[in-house]
């Protein structure tokens, strides 16, 4: 008889994961509150959605955000100034919020006085995919200067996400950034999920993206 | 008497990584090759930077490229357009560049012929941090879109880093980008590295970077 243990580690951590992420969803529900979470490289405006969309939707839904962050508060600073609650998580050294930092995030909310909750996870292509938050929505935001081609790079976050955000729309011409090749890779990989151009910067495109949202959030109730 | 084992895999497979890597940088001295590491978010413009210096280098030093990326060749493709040996690594889901990987890519070139090998890792300010690649350099690019605020809320690349490049600063006005506000923030974290101000797009900047690689490579014969 052999005396090997094997244990991937790696599946019992996201399987674990997993069924919290679950049972947060589960909780929001209970209470109320959809939750998106926004996934991005890192400066590509994910804050700037999230101020943009609170100018947008504030008279239709109560809102609170949550942000994570290597270090600093600064999102969260900016974020608390539009008035609504937000707590910064800073995660240390991981690449990616789990559904653990997600629960400590929402105790320190009060989610019965909620109806939106934008959950803004660590700047990173790669490590957030895998690892379910409990939000109900994922959404991946690409900026114009990061260039057409990172569907090609980058294919797991494209094929998974509910939709995209493609920010930094009124740089376009200055970076050479082809938006009907971009569509075109993410058609490829993603064939459902709509694609929104937007300028934080100028508020060009953002309507539709808010619109879009409150469908969803109009769907769940 | 306990029964419990405790492995701390997490620093095992650094300290395997960190033995790898001292034992390529060895390697690597012995073929007189000097290695660059080049670390960034997904298109801040490594590629970018390696194209534009093979351009200023080429006269100088024989180069070759190896570039890391989850999916695609794209970017090994088009440095290789430069007529220089160029090895793309598909890593799959990993979010950074193990010495292991690298090795792999060293075996697929001929290290007697080339005097500096550039290393693109994995887009990502995270992940590539803590795993020695077996590089002389560890070079962080930001780009100026991404924001002056990266270097509070990704601390540890800043600190860590021997020198960074502030890439597509032709666009430093449409973006409100301080590049006296970055600077001091690199200075608080890391006194010592150099910050060079480049333009890949227009050149601008490129030669005050490369004189100062040259001088590295120089003062490792």
């Amino acid at each position: 008889m052999s005396d090997l243990t094997l244990i991937n580690i790696k599946e019992e951590i996201l399987s674990q994961n997993k069924e919290l992420a679950q049972e947060l969803r589960g909780r929001l529900r209970d209470q109320g509150v959809f939750m998106v979470n926004l996934m991005s490289s890192p400066g590509s405006g994910k804050t700037s959605l999230i101020v943009r969309s609170i100018e947008l939707l504030r008279k239709a839904y109560r809102i609170g955000v949550i942000e994570g962050d290597v270090d600093s508060a600064v999102d969260a600073e900016r974020v608390a100034r539009e008035g609504v609650p937000a707590v910064q998580l800073k995660t240390g050294g991981s690449c990616h919020l789990t559904a653990a930092m997600v629960e400590k995030g929402l105790g320190a909310l009060e989610l019965a006085s909620l109806d939106l909750l934008f959950l803004e996870n660590i700047g990173n292509l790669i490590c957030p995919v895998g690892s379910d938050t409990g939000a109900n929505l994922n959404v991946a935001i690409l900026s114009v200067p990061e260039g057409d081609d990172k569907p090609l790079k980058y294919p797991k976050i494209f094929q998974t996400a509910h939709a995209f955000v493609v920010n930094k729309i009124d740089a376009a011409e200055h970076f050479d950034f082809d938006v009907e090749a971009f569509r075109g890779r993410v058609r490829k990989l993603n064939p459902q999920a709509p694609v929104f151009e937007v300028s934080c910067k100028t508020g060009e495109g953002v309507e539709g993206w808010c619109a879009w949202l409150a469908d969803r959030v109009e769907g769940e109730r």
